[in-house]
């Protein structure tokens, strides 16, 4: 049997399975900052016409679905199955949305992660010949996920300058196999747990940032490659703090990649607009992923994409236990082919 | 490329992923049960030694995986992923067990479904080649569900007769590529959500069994096979109610299961236990299926098991704020195989 795994955590997707249109839905804060215009919608008012913010994420989410698989020309029979996650306890957005469609429903979860973990999943349906078409999507809610972790809207509490700001946001994905693919995964990393011993709520960026790197160095080292091999590498949310935290380590590790690194949770929002440590939450590298760098991979001014979605493994309970806060991060390889090239090919030993 | 999807919603294993070794570990009512002498740990108390009950949870889970490992003679080095799953927000267990492993985590989540999905996503990452070896797992534990979904224990408050018990129990697979595989997964078909309109929250049974019922349907469409195909389909956690909900539902789709069928929750306590209508919980299916029913598998009473681990997808939110109780379920179907027989083999089509 054909091994489709290189290195020790890296996969390899032979047949490229093919993005081939993406849904991004986000809320007014998100669409008043620097990406605001790339997004495909904006919502009006957080609640999107519904009696719960819950609700309303859920909405967001099969909003996000049905712009993705409107763009894939791919009518709801045609997906075979929906892999998707969020932070509400027991994926309730993921739930209530897979609600609205006729196809079969596989919950994912790894906090803010959660978006490469559904399109490595789903790439992997997809290029191992199990499905044709799957959907992978993730969505937060800033008012949900206060209430839920942090406390009712209506206190008002003050936020540490080191806070996140949790994005309302959804981002979908139809991935499929094509004859021809233009913009496909090529590889995806699944990544380890990193627990640093930090126990702070409000310092997720610190908590999350050494398994970003950890997944990047692993990705690199599996492949072969160099950092300078992307011309994009973006983590999912470490914030302006956590992004600080990896490009100093990275650097100790002797690699400087500030010429094409950035985070999702710093360029959502512009520093005015009071986010204090940048956006957070599923939707943040979801929604990011699937309106710009997306776009930008189609009109060709970005070609090859490290996407590292990176999560902080903490619940209520665990907090109020005092345990750590375990972080997770997983990278997906997206590029832009032409013509018919290969760039999975580029590993000659496979 | 060679398709592995047979019909609507089913994947077929070609290279026969198989279970190369499992581990259960329940609490003491689930060993004072009928099955109680066939799980490889009973505890003593069910803390397990831990301080919370939700550390003993997870502690159970990774004992569970440890045993599963040790049996299939795998160290952690060896195992590519783990993917488990539980019903604690955030999938806190999990969460918590993987980081007792330097092994990469997936989170999974399908409320008491939870085990057969990943054993199905297991089973494609090792059908694929893209893994040689992964870990699949589940857990629940009745202290962390009751403070968690229902009330403060010490709150003593009343089950109605138709609750079911969530079961303090974990189990675990270790799935792998081998050359002559004996105990395999040769299938999986994954549920499409299916809600009722049931609210009730101590009515899981009623809401689960239509979910179980589309899936082992669609299952025997897709494969074209007749229920007497198997010599064992069990259902997650039905219960007592659940499960006659079911029967009653196939006799009228002219299916009298009857001689094969039972259900995961109704096994594993003695109707004395005062559980009412039986066991549930993420721990249940995965727990019943890696002691006894791999046992019979190993000493050949059993050698055809149709698994269909059952969901109900409700969180404390969405009950709060009336919504119905979606519920899913996946089905795995595992063969014993012997002298090198191909059971897939039997869908000439492909």
């Amino acid at each position: 049997m054909l091994s489709n795994k290189l290195g020790k955590q890296t996969l390899v997707f032979r047949n490229r399975p093919e993005i081939l249109g993406t849904g991004s839905v986000v809320g007014v804060k998100e669409g008043q900052g620097p990406l605001g215009k790339r997004f495909d919608i904006v919502l009006e008012e957080d609640m999107f016409g519904e009696k719960t913010w819950e609700m309303a994420e859920s909405k967001m989410m099969s909003e996000a679905i049905n712009i993705a698989m409107k763009k894939a020309g791919k009518t709801e029979d045609k997906i075979d199955v929906i892999l998707s996650g969020d932070l509400l306890n027991q994926l309730m957005s993921s739930t209530f949305s897979a609600k609205d469609f006729s196809v079969p429903f596989l919950g994912v979860y790894g906090a803010c992660s959660t978006m490469t973990e559904a399109m490595t999943l789903g790439s992997v349906l997809v290029d191992g010949g199990y499905a044709n078409a799957v959907v992978a999507a993730a969505s937060s809610h800033y008012s949900t996920a206060e209430r839920q972790f942090r406390m009712p809207l209506e206190h008002g509490n003050q936020r540490p300058p080191s806070a996140q700001w949790t994005a309302t946001a959804a981002g979908s994905v139809v991935l499929a196999g094509t004859q021809n693919p233009h913009i496909c995964c090529t590889h995806a990393t699944i990544g380890k747990i990193v627990d640093t011993g930090i126990t702070d709520a409000n310092q997720m960026g610190a908590a999350m940032a050494p398994a970003a790197l950890d997944t990047i160095y692993r990705h690199l080292l599996d492949t072969g490659r160099e950092w300078s091999y992307y011309d994009r590498i973006l983590t999912g949310d470490l914030g302006h703090i956590g992004k600080q935290i990896l490009i100093d380590m990275a650097k100790n590790l002797g690699m400087d990649m500030s010429p094409v690194y950035d985070d999702c949770g710093v360029l959502i929002y512009d520093k005015e607009q009071d986010t204090h440590s940048g956006g957070s939450g599923c939707g943040c590298s979801a929604s990011v992923f699937t309106g710009p760098v997306y776009k930008s991979l189609l009109d060709g001014s970005l070609s090859k994409v490290l996407l590292i979605s990176t999560g902080a493994l903490l619940t209520t309970t665990s907090a109020q236990q005092g345990d750590s806060i375990p972080g997770i991060a997983h990278a997906v390889a997206i590029e832009r082919t032409s013509q018919g090239a290969i760039p999975i090919l580029s590993h000659p030993e496979l």
